[in-house]
């Protein structure tokens, strides 16, 4: 056994892996996710979930995209059942660049577009691409949980910068940035979801938009700009890109998963042309190529439907949950309890009452038949306790009042406990919505906390 | 620029790609593809290409797998289209274990099964999970070229084993085994494909397997069965895979590229408990999940089609290719050339007479409109130049006849020419289909070459 070696490694059953002396040393830094058990919980159907982000597939016109997709092998089995390139379908990239034209991307060629299996796989390899062991990634405190999962694979070392109601903190960057240069880290870039952020739901406003690319010019610093749900806003157009400023130091992860369908897989990487090389020769290694026929129902879809009304219509539907959210915390919501104001995608960020703490009152909230992702799975540094992610895109919004109700129930129990031992300081909350800083974890820390890995289940 | 530290790598436009400095050490390995611009030559319709290892889709009732598709869609879009399982659909996994039966394996459940994007995607999964950068893979001379691949990304070095007409050699396993041991090089694993080799076209003989298993008992050795070949035998059954012989020392990778269809993009890992468990997190950094539509395409094929009978009709189509291509080998072929006599799968394997390079002599093929892949793309080592693979898979018997006769035009005029410099020995070549051994490169050497990373194009 390698316990000496590998501190933080127990594994489960020791004595039944004979291979466990095997691995590779990132091997050991992955760890069976603790709430996968809680998962297969959660599932029953007496559970309100707002724990996965599972976008509303059954508003798409399902038989219109069954008929186009049976077509599309009855009549192109030739292509559509075959190995394809592993850049991905021509035609599709070409319809990519129409679709990132809605964000202020104008100059993008076809020729710089990599299709991958889900902005996931892209995510990974450009972290790939560009990291080595140690090399330290730049993300928003919280970050993205599935995002951590491959920076920690790829043994980076992950250091959050604080964001706030109006995203990533320029100032935080700049003074993360030297301290990197000053300690001699390596930073090998920024990871950002600049639009309606998971977890944290904020948007990160015009004016840092602008602030940010400076920056990025100045330290020289490149950018992974990972936008899935861009075009999931509630009340405005899209805001222009990160990438629609720069072209050089910003590399563009996209995704069908929140505007089309998950169950597809694709997604893509807009990068300059030397970059775009070594995706292509990543993705071969790794995939050989993209489906085909997952490839071109995307295609198709994007030439024969009515894909922007139907972009419209999700959002429509995603407001409605999103609104149930925001009033039933309002409502109901103990005070001391802080969240922010999404106003699009899929999720809000919430703070509880000083004391608490999300993962320990889990199993409680499970009991009581709601489910929400514990915040410290959005953090490689252990931070994160007292937060929580509440997901909106899945379930009605008289489920998700329900739940709420429930949940607001839990939390009262337990501050109700709580205030049986001491006393809770409510006075030092901040307002509703209004959050200063969402977090300002600043120590540069290992291996990502991979616990909630299946918070989007 | 990097030229001093990585001397083999010399970007194609060095002052174009200002990120140069910034990508991983694996990425400085990574080489673009010499021959991608010959493919897209090799594409032109009056070339031959006996190349590419693309199946003969075509030959699937389209029109029943289209409907069958279209109405999964409409029917069950609410589970095609969405997130899944990181492991996999459990309805597939079972169908999978019921596959893997037919050779042998009927101990699988499908707990074990780890359904992946191609077999492709759960050879690098398991490369991942196991090496380290320096680690040893042994591994056939020559081997499947997308292998070498993974091991280059993954930075570990190759050391080839000898094969013959009769598979891996298990003297020189044992041979390897011994001088990793005695150098001190860690062995990660033996990769090997057991049934109609790609690219050598020969399975390994019973008591081989037997041999070989015995092998990694005594050494401690664990063993990747690449196999997605085995249902694809011309003469008789299909032989009891390795996994059916020991469950804790095989590691089982499938896929339904070649039984189905590429374009889907599923294969599978059946691995033990401890290893799956390592492999799902390694895919969840990865994809988060396989796309959830092709699977319910594959599951629902093996449902409700009549799929062991399409194996058989694919099996008889190759047969037919296979009969074509060795006939005119037979028939065309100068003194001097010898290969190797597949009764199944793909390909054969072809020995040029001595002095001959296939890669040199490639651009006057593809003049004379035929193509192949030159041989040291399946080494790590350099070796393999005398050597080409044929692919008879995706061409018509007539094609393939006209392609073997330009060949064997080609390589007449190349003998003519080197005979007018030096005499050719054409004394001590190998009986055709006995090459004594295919090839015995002994070194262990750094990433692979990936010149001929598009063969299946
Ligand atoms: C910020 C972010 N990036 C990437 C992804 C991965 O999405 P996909 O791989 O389905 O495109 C998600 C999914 O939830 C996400 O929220
Ligand atoms: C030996 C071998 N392994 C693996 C693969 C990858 O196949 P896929 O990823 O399509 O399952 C191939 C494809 O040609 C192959 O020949």
């Amino acid at each position: 056994m390698t316990h000496g070696a590998h501190p933080h490694v127990v594994p489960r059953h020791p004595r039944l892996d004979p291979l466990a002396d095997r691995y590779a040393a990132r091997t050991h830094g992955m760890k069976t996710s603790e709430i996968r058990a809680l998962f297969s919980v959660v599932s029953r159907p007496e559970v309100v979930s707002l724990a996965g982000g599972m976008p509303a597939v059954t508003a798409l016109p399902l038989d219109a995209v069954g008929s186009m997709i049976g077509d599309l092998v009855s009549g192109m089995g030739a292509q559509t059942l075959q190995y394809g390139s592993g850049q991905g379908d021509p035609r599709l990239r070409e319809r990519i660049c129409d679709v990132m034209a809605l964000e202020g991307i104008t100059d993008a060629s076809p020729s710089e577009v990599v299709v991958t299996v889900g902005s996931q796989q892209g995510l990974d390899l450009v972290t790939r691409v560009f990291c080595d062991p140690g090399d330290v990634i730049l993300a928003e405190g919280p970050s993205y949980v599935g995002a951590l999962g491959v920076f920690q694979a790829a043994q980076a070392r992950v250091r959050h910068v604080a964001m706030d109601d109006d995203g990533l903190i320029p100032e935080a960057l700049e003074e993360a940035l030297l301290d990197c240069r000053a300690n001699g880290d390596r930073v090998k870039f920024l990871y950002t979801v600049p639009n309606f952020h998971n977890p944290a739901g904020v948007t990160l406003s015009e004016p840092r938009r602008e602030a940010i690319v400076a920056l990025a010019e100045k330290y020289d610093l490149l950018i992974i700009e990972d936008n899935p749900y861009g075009l999931l806003g509630f009340d405005r157009e899209p805001m222009r890109a990160l990438r629609a400023r720069n072209n050089r130091r910003v590399i563009y992860l996209g995704s069908f998963s929140k505007t089309f369908s998950p169950g597809l897989r694709v997604g893509w990487v807009l990068a300059p042309l030397a970059v775009r090389e070594k995706l292509v020769l990543a993705t071969e290694a790794q995939v050989l190529c993209p489906p085909s026929l997952t490839q071109y129902a995307v295609a198709r879809y994007l030439d024969t439907q009515p894909w922007r009304e139907q972009i419209k219509l999700f959002a429509e539907l995603y407001r409605e949950r999103r609104d149930a959210t925001l009033e039933s915390l309002a409502a109901l919501m103990p005070p001391g309890t802080v969240w922010t104001q999404p106003d699009g995608g899929f999720y809000v960020w919430l703070k509880l009452p000083h004391g608490l703490d999300a993962k320990l009152m889990q199993p409680r909230a499970v009991n009581a038949h709601v489910a929400y992702v514990p915040g410290i799975g959005f953090f490689a540094d252990g931070n994160g306790r007292e937060y929580m992610r509440l997901s909106y895109c899945y379930p009605e919004p008289d489920q998700i009042r329900e739940g709420v109700r429930r949940l607001a129930r839990v939390i009262e129990a337990e501050l109700d406990l709580h205030s049986t031992f001491d006393a809770v300081d409510t006075g030092s909350f901040r307002a509703i919505g209004r959050p200063d800083a969402l977090d300002s974890g600043t120590t540069i820390v290992g291996p990502a906390n991979s616990d909630t890995y299946e918070d989007r289940r």
